[in-house]
């Protein structure tokens, strides 16, 4: 089945792009014999660089089940400037020579075989295409669909950077309700079939952006069943999807509070490719068969930020436009950047196998870190499980301080601070309308002075204009935001040991 | 002296950028002791990269005075994860973290020094800020200037892909008449003067886009004393001028016609700094007093466009508006396009001396190829110098065929036509209005058919809109481009010859 027409979806300036009339020359190029004097393009022997050889990691090094020494092992790979010795597969005369816009054909081909393979999109006749990154992608998404001072459907809390692209445009968002699934069907569907008589005159919204695994900042993952309820719809309505997903690689097992004091004992300990393909929540791609779901997949968390590295995966159309997008923007990513991946994905093969064992102990490494975090709390304060949340009570006492759901994957612990029972909340109450943002402020200036930084919930309060009070906050709760990505376990603990000294000492528990 | 306001060129979109909140924890991040939980990092440990090695050339190797065994010797650099050995100027886990947006410090304070020695800006507070090349560097001002709808103020002949960035806005050229030294600065002034009689309840054009160094495609190169003309009436008239400047490193000797069959002497032996220095032609920025000039700089050139590296250099109002931007679009260039050049530079040093011997050699390289095709004209046709330019005759004949001026800067050739003399031309005219137009394609089409690539004339007119005919083109002639960039001697000769052909047969002068 092929994609849809959805081609009402662009916005006038995407509509209106042409190629380059130089690009009605390349066919030209081609023909035996030729000889261009068309392209302004540098001489590859005038490029400085001859080799470069990377030493990197054996894709098994972080597995549980690392026990062989081949898995510590470094590997090594050249490449080349003019041959592909060795069965490389890009060379840098062509590797950082003016590019094909979509990217490196070796790359191309791997992120579709692994789109393919891992996502099993619903239609056929998808493509992929790549860029810089997620935040590029994404900022090429609104100039493809979003018309300055239309309304965006986002999740009521989200990645304020994100916001920062459209905020600027005059857009406005439509934050819709969550629970621990993510958004709520239903009150999707309210929002769209009441569009009409809530905003008058205003279009209805026509893109729905979400980040649906270890959303950022409330970790929540979506299961398929929520994505499917949400995909009909956006198909009733005509909604087109962005699927914002730079956490899906890093998902975790559930988290189970400790029963002793000594947190847990490593997750299972064998890798077998199938078993770790079916462990992935299934991707709004996977249920897509109208083509109206943007996939945005990025290299970042894999492999680092500074590749600056991600693809899109769309139909035809959306590709095509972004294309052109991308020829008088970024041209294409970074030779270098997609030469190197490149070359390390193709020594750590074959296929997708490397890479797969690689991010299998990624998300181990995570879920080690995630399970520091959530064990430091369960220390310094009393805490039980309750469904899918965890309460976290005064040390030695009843007194609710904070809840959580513990991610099941991402990098984020979202942390529900509940003020219902501190006396000076208490006392003030009344005093202010924003009460609780105040008090989330207060709260986060004493760890701050503790030394600990964490980032308050107000950041990622979904933008919806400037006359609009950004409280969608339940009365009596304030929010933190803590990331478990980038610490040492004894940092970990010792962030949380202070924080619980802030907020014993808050409510008047020490 | 400081840069004056002008804040009123913003559009605004770029006047209502806010930062992320999440910048405002940037600072408490340094403070001594602090534990961060805020940012949602990737920790370095789980970069697959543990170093990489390069081979480079020595920056001597193309010096024509090269001589000496060292010149021709490769060098070595080693970029470490998580050391600065041996006096690395970067490493890994920092440069392939996210990272500062205007880019890595080392390399931005290198990119500063080159501005301020080679370019010596007439203000005091300029900044400088990466981007990911040019492309995206002339994405950004536009973003930053222009409106939907307005009017710029350009080159009648320019480089089409920048245009095809505001055409899908809806936004116009004002093409200005050049002559070999560039726009003339008095139809730029009549232009302005009478803007509101020429185009009544249109805004003024408020932003001057021009490639002043080896032109694209005129190859023309404006000198300072046309600079300094076109500036002052930019001061009179509120203009920002945009500086796109991806040839200047490219700057040649005059070209002069062999005497013999043989062609050129190679360029002079000796390589001394200052003298290379001294040899470059003034740029705006050298006599921007009021930082009004926005000028573009590119890596591509000069290392490779697959590093996808440029620079900004600009009034800080501009820069911050432009780092607001760039959070939300590239975030920053590639870590290892980065990384790479900073070593690539450091290895070449010290300061700037390595940078501009390179530079040197790579003028020698391009200037060489020039002279292959220039020669390869005067071979195949009767060629004479007549002041600036080479007038091109049938060869044993007194027939007017191609006219050019010998670039002295930059990649291309641009060849006039002159069809006057064309008995099929002539037959012609009078049944249509685009006759040089239609003449032009059905020349270029038999130029294909004898296998030879060159881009036509039209490509590069500045685009007036619809409805706007798009000839600006004196009568009776047609213009092609031809790049001397690419292609080995051997193939320059071959492409000329059947051009030749061609051209003879259509006069009917073989």
């Amino acid at each position: 089945m092929d994609a849809i027409g959805l081609s009402h979806h662009l916005s006038p300036t995407a509509a209106a792009r042409t190629p380059s009339p130089l690009k009605s020359l390349m066919k030209y190029m081609s023909v035996d014999g030729m000889i261009s004097l068309a392209g302004g393009l540098p001489h590859p022997s005038l490029f400085p660089f001859v080799n470069i050889e990377a030493e990197v990691y054996s894709p098994g090094i972080y597995l549980p089940s690392n026990t062989s020494e081949s898995d510590s092992e470094l590997l090594r790979f050249r490449v080349h400037k003019n041959d592909r010795a060795n069965g490389q597969v890009v060379d840098l005369a062509s590797g950082l020579q003016y590019a094909p816009t979509a990217g490196l054909p070796w790359l191309l081909q791997y992120v579709r075989e692994f789109v393919r393979t891992v996502y099993q999109p619903a239609y056929k006749n998808y493509n992929v295409l790549m860029n810089d990154g997620s935040t590029d992608g994404w900022s090429k998404v609104v100039h493809l669909l979003c018309e300055p001072g239309g309304y965006i459907l986002l999740e009521e809390c989200t990645f304020p950077s994100t916001q920062a692209m459209w905020v600027p445009m005059g857009c406005k968002g439509v934050p819709l309700e969550m629970d621990v699934d993510g958004i709520r069907a239903d009150v999707l569907e309210t929002t769209l079939r009441e569009w009409d008589t809530t905003h008058p005159g205003a279009k209805r919204p026509h893109v729905l952006y979400v980040i649906p695994t270890g959303q950022n900042p409330t970790g929540c993952t979506m299961p398929i069943t929520r994505k499917q309820e949400i995909y009909d719809i956006c198909v009733k309505y005509d909604i087109v999807i962005v699927e914002d997903d730079p956490y899906y690689i890093l998902q975790f097992d559930t988290y189970k509070l400790p029963t002793t004091g000594n947190g847990h004992a490593e997750p299972p300990p064998s890798f077998d490719e199938t078993v770790f393909l079916d462990s992935f929540v299934k991707t709004f791609l996977s249920i897509d068969v109208q083509g109206r779901v943007i996939r945005l997949d990025t290299f970042s968390k894999t492999m680092a930020p500074g590749n600056r590295l991600g693809w899109f995966t769309c139909n035809p159309l959306f590709a095509e436009r972004i294309i052109r997008a991308t020829e008088v923007t970024t041209q294409t990513p970074s030779g270098w950047s997609q030469s190197i991946i490149s070359e390390l994905l193709h020594t750590w093969g074959p296929g997708l196998s490397g890479y797969l064992r690689w991010l299998s102990g990624l998300q181990s490494q995570y879920e080690i870190r995630r399970d520091w975090m959530c064990d430091a709390i369960a220390k310094e304060f009393d805490a039980e499980q309750e469904g899918d949340k965890v309460i976290v009570y005064g040390k030695g006492t009843r007194v609710k301080l904070l809840s959580f759901v513990p991610p099941r994957a991402g990098m984020f612990l979202w942390c529900k601070v509940h003020l219902g029972e501190n006396k000076e909340y208490n006392n003030l109450k009344g005093v202010s309308e924003e009460l609780e943002t105040a008090f989330e402020q207060k709260l986060w200036q004493e760890i701050v002075d503790a030394k600990v930084l964490i980032s308050p919930g107000r950041f990622y309060a979904a933008w919806e204009g400037k006359d609009r009070p950004r409280n969608t906050a339940e009365r009596d709760t304030a929010h933190f935001r803590l990331a478990f990505s980038m610490t040492t376990k004894d940092n970990v603990d010792l962030a949380v040991h202070r924080l619980a000294g802030v907020l014993h000492r808050a409510w008047e528990l020490s």
